[in-house]
């Protein structure tokens, strides 16, 4: 995202997504902060948790308080997964800071048979919440099918992520 | 450890501990291969879940069946934990084999605040166990002080784990 | 830099610089793709040769040809210096593309010891250039003081780089 | 290389090679350590570059002082060569260390057409030595034929090494 088309995407969406690539995009960061709209901030690549914190700081700066971290991954040597999720990020962020975390094992694995695994994780490491990519054809995704979960393994794995949340005192 | 110390570890311990950094001392591997005592097989700081597996097969092609892997963190960029803990490694390793993996979250984080909740984590993600590190008096610990829990705070963790165990199917 | 800044930037300076968190700030690229003024790319932290190429393309791409690649190290576990310099994507890239690649020791070591010997390798990789930070008074320097060359380091430096240069063929 | 072969090895080789694998072995470090023969010890592939000099001490303590360096290249998320080169271990290493250092292209990048930039780099960076392969038919090699320099490939670098190794105020 350009950070003129903020405006245009202020009109319309429900939240801001500032993506991996762009989280130390500091005018970016500056343009969404000067709005009041919800902005989840994904973890750059190879960012540390101190890194992400401070680019919140360009945000909470410009006065909008509604930041939601997402880590969804670093880069490591590891190469069968797509990247590594890193979820001691998760208490690693509640200890520093107020603002909530969620976490995207499906962009942070890039495989669907890790993803329930990797999801039921992170809500017992306290994330506020998990984004998962579904699809009912992954096959004839526009992008990142290979990464989605399919419908009914969709809704397996949200009655497991039900109960953990219970367990954490949490709702779903 | 020295493979000619096998001989008398096989006499008193339980278990021979294989740690990260031998994990590819091929003729330590082979010499507890021809025992029959269980081994644990850390996995080395930058040895990918292939290369853990991989390492296992020294042991077993020598006869011994009785591995356990241990995840205890890999090395990143990341630098307030000790280590990047991959809980990624749990599914993928169990997907791969039918050998129990296990995770360490005392050395791979090496902070006593994100313990429990990696510990919940690891056994979110399907863990058949976890080595954590307690002691009454951190303070004057001969080793690993700082990153050990108090018996209190392994007391409360215990009654969360039983918990998350039993939703996972698994006794504690 | 933000895309809505280069119409000022195209008039003063003599050479865009995209840094290192802007790498894959895409509409960036393309917006400098529009000139026809010289960019220098800095690689990501976390970029590897094949993610540099990629960049590149949205700017040449665009009609602007005039492209010249930046090593400037990347995020490992070292933590003696500041990056890891990866002298082996200067041949990388050379294998790959037409286009030139400069190389700074300054930033991807931060460390005035480390940086004559890394600039001579440099050349001897087969770089077309070298950026080096020198200050009169490191102190006082408003930015990077930590990693700059004194004056006299510099001269003796530029010695040896210009006898290297004859050797690999190239002039100075 | 267990330490139950170092007697053997005694007698007949003219170095100890203590692989990347073994950088951390301390009870094979204490038994080379305990002879006076030379010891090539090479840099574990997640070693820092104060872990590399940490191991140097096992060997040193117990008496036997010729111990040669041996950067091969460390594990990065850099997915088109075999490890990464990190030369600026070879000034990093001789400001801490009177020991040698010598660089292993080779493995350290796995790739011929990279190996004698790489080679040319390390002598330019101030490298004891380097260690190159070669092989007059890489497709019968026994191993790491891919990564072999062909004969006359070797003699052209060679030309090459020692122009510049002049120019380093070293004989070749």
């Amino acid at each position: 995202m350009d950070p003129r088309q903020v405006p245009l995407v202020l009109r319309y969406a429900d939240m801001f997504q500032i993506g991996a690539r762009n989280m130390q995009n500091f005018d970016l960061l500056k343009e969404v902060g000067q709005t009041h709209k919800p902005v989840l901030l994904k973890r750059g690549m190879s960012a540390t948790v101190k890194d992400l914190l401070m680019s919140a700081e360009y945000i909470l700066a410009e006065g909008n308080p509604n930041v939601v971290f997402c880590e969804r991954g670093i880069r490591s040597f590891e190469d069968s997964t797509r990247n590594m999720l890193d979820l001691s990020a998760v208490p690693n962020v509640k200890g520093q800071s107020h603002l909530p975390i969620i976490v995207d094992p499906s962009h942070a694995t890039g495989r669907p048979d890790l993803i329930p695994a990797m999801a039921r994780a992170a809500v017992a490491a306290g994330a506020d919440g998990v984004h998962i990519e579904v699809h009912s054809c992954p096959e004839t995704a526009l992008s990142d099918g290979p990464q989605a979960l399919l419908p009914e393994q969709y809704a397996a794995l949200t009655e497991d992520l039900r109960r953990l949340a219970a367990l954490m005192g949490k709702t779903f």
